[in-house]
């Protein structure tokens, strides 16, 4: 028997395969997605992978119900679930809703991803909003060995923030991205960072875009606000 | 006698003054300019200013075509004009209308300044609109000595990138600092270029926001197609 902890990633897309590079040796893992295979990684059903010391659903929102349903009676007094979706708010009461009192739960979003972070999580940024239990505090000594700065929130104010932070980004490079190839000689050291964020986020998925723009509910507020300013910038 | 061309400031703003620092030594400077004072540089009218060998006028648009104007009658055959504002068909427009056909001109845009480029200019970028005759080759030849990069263009292919380059970007940072405090704990790699980017031109002044928003033919166009864009995108 191995004294490692169990660990299921639910979701082997980009981000549950960089969960999983960077658990490997720290915790034995298996993985449950019906779309992605792993070459060496144990594939289980959603309701054995329930059975698991920590289960982290990494499946966009849109399935976070269905995979939530599923497992909700095979989960173990105990354990420890965490989701890593990039709003809180809608996850959260999800979660509590759905899973039974005797599991832990987090709410998390890990603030990088396979782009942001190709050479290793130190200095990186999670936010994370425990709603449940005492187990999520062993989570959080690991990140921190890993060198991820571990920011405590709640899903309210992390939504607020994410209404910036990401709202705004997603859509101002979107905006960007679609007016066609874009100047790169005549060129300014404000304007090359702002391609850098262009270039960081245009080739997320849809369904990331969809989340971030409609799935939180301090998005259209805080998206009526920036576009009344420059709608009023651009009237003079 | 001094064998160094002698080279005449016009408006000695923070963009003049950054001129003057990096031209210490390799020109006999003078300056000139109603407001401010420099502690050393000998300080002429402007009518004296235009008997130098290169005449770079560091001054607003706002400004320019008094200028221009008042020194007209003075500048001596084969002396080269230089202009430093940040949009380039106007001041085209205006020093081909008011100077005489004897002295040689080109527009230029240093694309930085003393926030982007404290440390030095090379590798910095220039971008350079020859307009009329060969003395601006000289010119061309020190600033590449300096590391510059000098990127040739036309007034109009010019207005045309900075409507992107330089009215997005200034549009885009000042909606944004207009929302009040920005988040600055739950960031992202994007996020933080975009920061970046709003931090590197807030502080601007509003002649040159002005100037970038307004003064730009093509600033028009670009700003409706970028604010269609995200406007629809808003709604999804």
């Amino acid at each position: 028997m191995s004294s490692l902890p169990s660990v299921a990633i639910i979701g082997f897309g980009a981000f549950g395969q960089l969960v999983a590079r960077h658990l490997r040796g720290r915790a034995s893992l298996c993985i449950c997605d019906p779309q992605v295979r792993s070459n060496d990684l144990p594939q289980v059903d959603s309701q054995i992978a329930a059975r698991c010391d920590v289960i982290i659903l990494a499946v966009p929102l849109s399935a976070l119900r269905g995979v939530l349903s599923r497992m909700a009676d095979h989960l173990r007094p105990g354990a420890l679930v965490i989701d890593v979706c990039s709003v809180k708010i809608q996850p959260a009461r999800m979660m509590q809703e759905l899973l039974p009192d005797h599991v832990d739960l987090v709410c998390s979003h890990p603030l990088f991803g396979p782009r942001s972070a190709p050479d290793g999580l130190a200095g990186h940024r999670i936010a994370w909003c425990p709603l449940r239990g005492p187990q999520h505090l062993r989570a959080v000594a690991l990140m921190r060995r890993m060198g991820l700065r571990v920011i405590r929130s709640t899903p309210d104010s992390h939504d607020r923030e994410m209404a910036i932070v990401q709202g705004l980004t997603h859509l101002i490079a979107r905006g960007l991205s679609d007016l066609g190839p874009l100047p790169d000689r005549l060129t300014t050291a404000s304007y090359r960072h702002l391609m850098q964020a262009v270039a960081m986020v245009q080739d997320d998925s849809p369904a990331l875009l969809h989340t971030i723009l409609s799935q939180n509910p301090h998005a259209e507020t805080t998206r009526s606000q920036f576009l009344d300013r420059i709608n009023g910038l651009a009237q003079g």
